[in-house]
């Protein structure tokens, strides 16, 4: 398996990203083709209120073929009533009549500010000119157009062999506020020549979220928009992977360490970060108790402010493991912050040690930052990601839509 | 009834507060004591993580007398292991000996930084100083030493008879971070005269914390202290209240307008606010579907930072209350914001209104700021309290112990 910290041209799929004008100058608009019938998979946000686009994929993905995805960014199309739900069928249905596919054949995402309805007098010559000038070299700009407050584009790609067969994974995701994904999950779309039979294709997504990038947050906010879709369109002639076939474990190994590094991306950009923080909780006594537990230290406000201070306030990552709902006991609970290089003990049995402050927050100052739990509890482990909370997401956050 | 925005003396109960050492300069440890003996009642944090205090309180709770308490602030005695266990015995102890009634009596909270032990060396001397000088005038003072980074004392009182006997209920309360009760709550102390019955006291008490401090957010985080206490010395000499009789329902009315304003008051001295915001969800389909969505709008880091930046971004509030998992039609939904003198309606059956951004944000800056939403989907109503989220908000959390 070969790891690319980059986006590669998939066999079979070309794309187009350009500015249609929903955004001011940058980027706003892509298309995405397979030249053959792909099957598709996604998991989408479990947020009551859904954007129109989520709730037209979620209806098309149940089309046997996908041949293409139109995704925008600037506006949600979210809490738009009718019109958004006439906006984004219509989306769908241009990309459809400009390539000679149907409708039902395209998914659509959008992600930007919510309420607002989209300006389909810009998308519809922007999907126009998209579809005209579709080519498989230029995913870096396809990339970018999905980016909001995101501060980098995040993509990857992993290449690995089936039978002999060469196959490629890529995929582009983005954050970067609004993020504590809830089974669905913030933007993310992959594709892949792998020729995998469409029930496989979801159990792997469905099943690789939830260590990747339902293991993210940001500020505790489930977006309306959240997705992951993953195309895949054969082309590597490959023997059919299924659920029970051998190449399924290859596969999502894969494909799992690719949403793995797509989500640390989002946890790294998120807004106004200053560090990447990463959360390992060992010995639980379930999966369940070991994510409640990673999952409550990197939400909490009061934890993630410490951090940004780089004060070793571990008081506060006890706390947020009380109120966790994930089951442990405080008086066997070990503490250790880490950064690349270094790494200091801090809690031993649910008390503090004598540690040095100084050098705790010589290790807190770092770029990567690791909290490392063992609860002695079970042999259960989980890993989350996520950031420090600055002044720049409230200034983020206060100002988003002036 | 009346109400005193103020603490006045009641009947039978002396107290007396003062600075300690535990702080470095400001007043830290306050001795409450009942003349004669009182039923008490409390409700306590949730949180796993229990401080040492609390779990002392919960076992002394269950005597039929209670004739004191002792509070400090400057060192929350959590994650303490054995040593912190000790300390809260040795203080309730300590207030006992010099007071001459049994440990048993004597209830004990702390408040501050979690992980360090109690500088006894001078909670020793600071008991018996307060034990010494206890009066029946020092009100303010002893409501000034639970202080944190409260900018302001929360206290208030409520008057009113039963069968012509005069009642009063004084309490005072405290922030202002780590501020997310659930169940139990942030510190609060009631103190009345009434005659009542041990367990009508506390199933009021309970009762009443479900729509008065369990529905204030400042920051998502359930404190590993958190506890309202309230004690009954009988002394106003009523006919005993139990929970069958019909002074029942005056004593818990009044206890409850109490409960609700001292509330209120940490709400708007949550950390780095500059505004107190109240969310009233209007017919739900149940209590608990009002209260889940009411929370979950008063907690959500993009509202917060929204109204610090005075951004009538509604998105936001449809948004958590999707998440929220309180059931509702998305279609259905209303929104207007208010402030004491003004109103804008923002949303109409889940679609925006073509309202003024401008009429919008003036209202957004005033003081106190209104978030009304319609549910149109049954008769249930809930209000729940916090602030927003501010640049000194993350200033206070990043460098707290410092």
């Amino acid at each position: 398996m070969k790891f690319i910290e980059n986006i590669v041209p998939v066999k079979g799929f070309t794309g187009s990203g350009l500015h249609a004008g929903i955004k001011k100058k940058k980027q706003d608009l892509a298309v995405v083709y397979s030249e053959v019938p792909a099957v598709s998979a996604a998991v989408f946000t479990k947020n009551v209120v859904k954007a129109a686009p989520i709730m037209l994929s979620t209806l098309h993905l149940r089309n046997d073929s996908t041949r293409a995805f139109v995704v925008n960014s600037g506006n949600a199309n979210a809490c738009t009533g009718e019109v958004g739900a006439n906006d984004a069928r219509t989306m769908a249905k241009l990309v459809a009549d400009n390539l000679g596919i149907s409708p039902e054949e395209v998914l659509v995402a959008s992600t930007g500010v919510i309420g607002q309805t989209l300006p389909m007098d810009k998308i519809e010559p922007g999907i126009q000119n998209a579809c005209n000038t579709l080519n498989n070299n230029t995913w870096e700009s396809v990339s970018e157009c999905i980016m909001t407050t995101d501060t980098f584009p995040k993509r990857a790609t992993v290449t690995f062999e089936i039978d002999g067969t060469p196959i490629t994974i890529t995929g582009f995701s983005k954050g970067s506020g609004m993020i504590h994904p809830n089974m669905g999950t913030m933007l993310g779309f992959l594709l892949t020549d792998a020729n995998i039979d469409k029930s496989a294709l979801q159990t792997a997504l469905s099943t690789s979220v939830i260590d990747t990038y339902n293991m993210v947050s940001v500020d505790g906010d489930t977006s309306t928009n959240d997705m992951v879709m993953v195309l895949a369109n054969g082309e590597a002639k490959n023997k059919k992977i299924t659920e029970n076939s051998s190449s399924y474990i290859a596969f999502y190994n894969a494909l799992h360490l690719l949403n793995q590094h797509l989500a640390k991306l989002i946890a790294q950009d998120g807004e106004g970060a200053t560090k990447l923080v990463q959360v390992d909780v060992h010995n639980a006594t379930s999966m369940d108790d070991a994510r409640l537990i990673a999952k409550a230290i990197i939400t909490s406000s009061l934890v993630k402010t410490a951090l940004f201070g780089n004060d070793a306030n571990w008081g506060r990552i006890l706390c947020a493991m009380g109120y966790s709902s994930g089951s442990f006991d405080p008086l066997t609970v070990d503490i250790v912050f880490a950064s690349e290089t270094d790494s200091i003990d801090i809690v031993k049995q649910g008390v503090a040690l004598d540690y040095s402050e100084e050098h705790a927050t010589d290790i807190l100052k770092q770029q990567k930052v690791w909290i490392n739990i063992n609860l002695h509890d079970g042999e259960h482990h989980a890993t989350a990601w996520g950031c420090d909370l600055s002044y720049d997401y409230v200034k983020i956050n206060g100002s988003y839509r002036s």
